[in-house]
């Protein structure tokens, strides 16, 4: 195995070791020591990839959003019609609660909060990923209404922000309260909402 | 004035300034610093008042659930019907979006994913706090349903579960692109999911 290659290895593996710890404690309070722990390697080693906490911090955000990214996109692609991609979006994201990739919540929900005012850069890449977001669950429902499948008065970009905002709200609850029954509420409420945009 | 009165004064002028800066920065990401220079006081006298940074932390979040929680009720309470009293509710939230009591958007999102694993005492606090807001949205729905006002089908505490999730990301997305537009999104579609509570 050629030294890059090693190299890259590595990185991946500090990435995927140290994005549960930033999700789970904070972008910003988790600390070097928890990401020396549960790499084993030493702070050297780690800032030969890195070149900051911060970079470290913004790799893991990329690495959940990737991982998330891709279980809702493989099962929303799976499903013709666009109601159903919604309900399949829905039930993607109850299942990110229930069967988590990366403990500690939601990175979209806790990146927003983290950064609120302190950490410009981590707030643009939040603003973003939560764009990106808005935009896909936005199309799905203009493909809809544009098909006939949906009502022609419903407006998909406010509508993107109901189920976006209720998604994330329900993660919220379910993580504090550690009861992934809080996020069913809101999926089952959201699938009605999904059946009623046909008028 | 009494030397007793005048302490009670400071304290309470200490959590006022304390709050928006502790609800912007972080419960725990604040530094006493900023809390001294904008109080005007030495650490000492800060410390005269709250054996910790994090008493005063916990007092700043009281205080900001008190007079968001006020304002709320008092919307609230001048209504008569069970789904004017909602709508009345939603809009006293997006009131509070637009035209925030204290900056730094919801103390109890910004408390909920502060305090997700590395804060036990917040977490407890924010739990009730939750709990609290969840009991009354799910009592109003509750007197509703008893009236005959909205349909015996409903699920008080699903639906209360819903609309408060909505509401939260609602705000978190308000806060996180400083659009208070997002909200009214929120509220309009969950004006229409209120309206349709009546079966």
């Amino acid at each position: 195995m050629g030294e890059m290659k090693k190299g890259t290895l590595t990185k991946e593996m500090i990435v995927q070791k140290a994005a549960p710890i930033f999700n789970s404690r904070g972008y910003f309070g988790a600390s070097m020591s928890d990401v020396m722990e549960a790499t084993g390697l030493e702070k050297g080693g780690i800032y030969n990839h890195f070149a900051s906490k911060d970079e470290l911090a913004l790799a893991a955000f990329d690495h959940i959003m990737t991982v998330n990214g891709t279980r809702v996109r493989n099962a929303v692609e799976a499903q013709e019609l666009a109601a159903d991609r919604l309900y399949a979006f829905l039930d993607a994201f109850g299942d990110l609660v229930t069967n988590p990739s990366v403990p500690g919540g939601c990175p979209l929900m806790n990146c927003a909060v983290d950064s609120d005012d302190a950490h410009p850069v981590l707030r643009r890449k939040v603003r973003a990923a939560m764009k990106r977001l808005l935009s896909y669950v936005e199309g799905m429902i203009q493909v809809g209404v544009d098909s006939g499948e949906f009502s022609t008065g419903i407006d998909p970009a406010s509508a993107a922000v109901f189920i976006v905002a209720s998604i994330e709200g329900g993660m919220m609850l379910s993580k504090l309260y550690e009861e992934p029954m809080r996020m069913r509420a809101v999926t089952k409420n959201l699938k009605v909402y999904v059946s009623n945009l046909n008028g």
